[in-house]
């Protein structure tokens, strides 16, 4: 089967990103440490035409050459904006009704395979520190938790592939509705 | 909701993890170059019990202090080994019925939301260099090709992101049947 050539991909245009129907899921990354990290979530976001990434604490912003790197232009689609404290934005995001949901590995949460998307609903996904996860205030502000199943040796996903696992997934489900 | 501690996570001891059934799925990394990426993706196949993983051409192998900082102790869970030439395993694979598929864009491939695991096939997908992805002689001599469906400005998702991408759907639909 022939691989495809750039010019073959139907990439959009930064202005037709910035105009085409985005699936109902907000980012919120929390205190993220790596330049790569926050890069390479900014180029899955561009793929899965997610509405809107906010980069709170430590998590650095664009433009950055070591978020270039891994994110090659994806920082321009996608829309973004900076709030040092998550909190503002989950209280924010729950009083327009968005559902607020930790990425997390918690007591009672809800296996990935298990969350099932409304299509009448809005979500935002938090995902949290390379190292210590989202802190427990913010899970405690948060409507639940989505764990990803794990069942080998670490129960510790790159930061960017958990991100990855989770868009796929919620863009998957949204689709099929 | 209380986040779990470390001890609290049921992390397999390597020797349970050698010893526990894993989903019958083998990647192929065929040209990977990046050591961050390598490490990353032996924790997701760690997460989800994959059987082997074959590094193939330039992609370096273990011990290396540099994937050991993204595997985390992975390259000690999941079996691996080195082949220079990818098409020798390829056809090795073949030869033992496994299903061979390259992950990538091109003509005619099978969106990854139309991929459905049969339970009683065995599968192996191959994932390529972060420039050139899969070599045009290797996707030929695939059973198939699977495309994940990318609708944004870069139809290029971080390689280890990738794999996250295809692993957790593959273990999911797995686990389903």
């Amino acid at each position: 089967m022939r691989k495809l050539k750039n010019s073959e991909l139907k990439r959009k245009t930064v202005a037709a990103f910035k105009m085409a129907p985005k699936i109902p899921l907000i980012l919120i990354l929390a205190d993220v440490r790596s330049l790569n990290n926050i890069g390479s979530i900014f180029r899955t976001a561009d793929a899965f035409l997610i509405e809107k990434i906010f980069l709170c604490g430590i998590t650095a912003t664009p433009p950055h050459k070591d978020i270039y790197k891994t994110a090659l232009g994806a920082t321009d689609s996608v829309d973004w904006a900076y709030e040092e404290r998550a909190e503002v934005i989950v209280k924010k995001l729950q009083s327009e009704g968005v559902r607020v949901l930790a990425i997390e590995q918690a007591e009672a949460s809800l296996p990935l395979s298990d969350f099932r998307v409304d299509k009448d609903e809005k979500y935002c996904f938090i995902l949290g520190n390379e190292v210590r996860g989202v802190p427990q205030e913010l899970v405690d502000d948060c409507d639940g938790v989505i764990e990803i199943p794990q069942e080998g040796t670490k129960h510790s996903l790159n930061i960017a592939v958990a991100t990855g696992v989770v868009l796929w997934d919620f863009y998957q489900k949204f689709k099929m509705l």
